[in-house]
């Protein structure tokens, strides 16, 4: 194998290899990307965990077409440090590589590409295309509800699925248990019969970064087992959670009458300002609704007490509810306009938050006691 | 005691006095803030851990005078996050103290001011001015070489000291055993008899970032157990290490013949890149000499090898030096000009780098045998 490269043009490339490229590997190969270089003028870089793949390609002059596998990280800090618009050589053979730019000269021992594991994709029956503006704002308003707690593995991504409504829509769900946030769009021609799928928070991570650089649409296959996003340059495929993720559309409440509207910035900034006495642990910080304001407070036997009154259009009965501080400023950041609405019931019961009925988005929210 | 503050001019003295304080504290009263409101229109606001101190005085309208302590970090949080030209008024009473500004009001408890423990300046005989600028040259070019070794404590800090050589000079060194950074610059009048003193990492890391508000001359007091820093607003008063520093001089090389002219800047990269492949422990770079050029070359049994020449003037017989590539990095980010000397003796002797022998700035670096 014989290819020179760019330097921009591969650092790009290994930028998005190596992050799906785990630090700590016990398998060696898993630690390297496959480079494969082939005639015609284009150089593949793949790399794996065994759940996520990403496979990149991109224009290299080819003398002397063929592949190998290297570590991934090693030779991303070594192009990393490379001068800016350097030609970078590799050059393999006999277990080991040789990378040449400039002066410098870097002599890497390599795996063979048949030990390195390609994820088998299978059949990806369901193919649509979506806006790449689209899938960002999909992932952007969900993503953080995504729960963390590795023994509920099937709330550790993204939910989506199809449903027929007035009109047909895509949704995109996540929570944990605490918080839940949904986004519905339109359903895109070629979903209709998708089956129920949950994408894993690394595959959510990664793809988000490279839709960075992604302009028009993003081809999305899926099986019950595997989804493909292709990007153009780079294609992820991931293996989907095995589980089945719950019905939550019952936590959602439709007959909260309590109604708060809001500037969703005054609103956050006072969570923000009189939590900063709460305690690590709760972050609790009660609400009192009042006519047509709200006292925020929190006590904190350690620091003290903190109270803001904030403005707000509010006609029910007065009340207290608390939440958790960062779970209720994650979903007010998440509100772009000048209004937000928050639709109570009582102190226990879950509360809806959204900037109106026409937005794609919508959060719900558990009480905490306080 | 009762005062109102600019919400700006607050957070900047908070933001230096919470820097002083330890995040942990055994000793509830070294996590509060000192605030005196004075008589005339200041607010005084001072921090301390025991050895250094910080004494901040800002301009306040001053409605009744008196002073309190209260949790630095606390206090610094709340005002950060209070909106952007809000007055803030501090009013304390009875073991409390109430912070209000626009809407928001918060309840702190308090500790007695006559609790705090302020050091003892004691007499300082030994005065001079420092332009800010010079002071700021003198850490910038020590204190990377700091010792962090616990143990030998007195290396943790920079060695301040006072010389009559051909013109009377002030130097400061900073050591790790392993390296050795000196700056040379002019004696102050005022220095003439000033003891040595060792100042301590934490009072250079705090003064450096005090220094970049201060434009003209810094008032500096000394004994031989404590140090004064006279910056206008703020004054930074700090305990001296007290122990012997050993007597540097006598590692500088004097003698050393092979002299290398050579780019900072390519050198460094150079070394940047060849030590990529180095091992995290011993991170050693060989430098290979040659007839105006030098080879850098790294070899690790994990990961290969990698080398780069770089050209430079060097007209002594040829041999090989390895050195520490972290270490060389450092120095070598030293250097602002277009050409660094190195003199070298051979692969086992301290080597001496520097500008010129005009530069202000010398370091001496230990080889490792490679």
């Amino acid at each position: 194998m014989k290819a020179t490269i760019e330097r921009a043009t591969l650092l790009k490339g290994l930028s998005h290899v190596q992050s799906v490229v785990e630090r700590r590997n016990t398998i060696p190969i898993l630690s390297n990307v496959l480079i494969d270089a082939q005639p015609g003028g284009t150089l593949r870089l793949m790399a794996t965990d065994l759940d996520l793949q990403i496979d990149e390609t991109i224009a290299a002059a080819i003398d002397q077409p063929g592949a190998t596998t290297i570590s991934a990280h090693t030779l991303f800090d070594i192009v990393r440090k490379l001068p800016e618009g350097s030609q970078v050589e590799l050059s393999a053979a006999e277990g080991r590589i040789v990378v040449t730019a400039g002066r410098a000269r870097f002599t890497l021992s390599t795996l063979p590409r048949d030990d390195f594991p390609v994820i088998a994709e299978g059949e990806l029956p369901t193919t649509f295309e979506l806006p790449a503006e689209t899938l960002k704002q999909i992932i952007d308003k969900t993503r953080f509800a995504i729960s963390t707690e590795e023994t509920r593995y099937y709330l550790n991504g993204i939910f989506l699925h199809v449903s027929d409504e007035s009109t047909p829509v895509l949704k995109a769900a996540a929570t944990d248990g605490h918080r839940l946030a949904r986004v519905t769009v339109a359903r895109p021609d070629g979903a209709e019969s998708m089956p129920d799928v949950i994408i894993p928070r690394k595959c959510v991570a990664e793809l988000r970064k490279l839709l960075d650089e992604v302009d028009g649409s993003v081809g999305v296959s899926l099986s019950n087992s595997k989804i493909r996003f292709d990007l153009g340059q780079a294609i992820l495929t991931s293996k989907l959670i095995d589980g089945t993720f719950p019905d939550y559309s019952r936590v959602i409440p439709t007959g909260n009458d309590k109604i708060l509207k809001i500037d969703p910035r005054s609103f956050m900034e006072g969570v923000d300002r009189v939590s900063t006495i709460a305690t690590e642990k709760t972050r609790a910080v009660k609400l009192g609704l009042e006519r047509d304001k709200i006292i925020l407070s929190v006590t904190s036997p350690e620091n003290g007490a903190a109270a803001e009154e904030v403005p707000g259009d509010y006609a029910a009965q007065p009340f207290e509810i608390g939440f958790n501080s960062r779970y209720l400023m994650d979903i007010l950041g998440q509100i772009e306009g000048d209004l937000v609405e928050v639709h109570l019931a009582d102190a226990a019961a879950p509360t809806l938050i959204r900037e109106n009925d026409k937005s794609p988005a919508l959060y719900v929210l558990m009480p905490m006691r306080v």
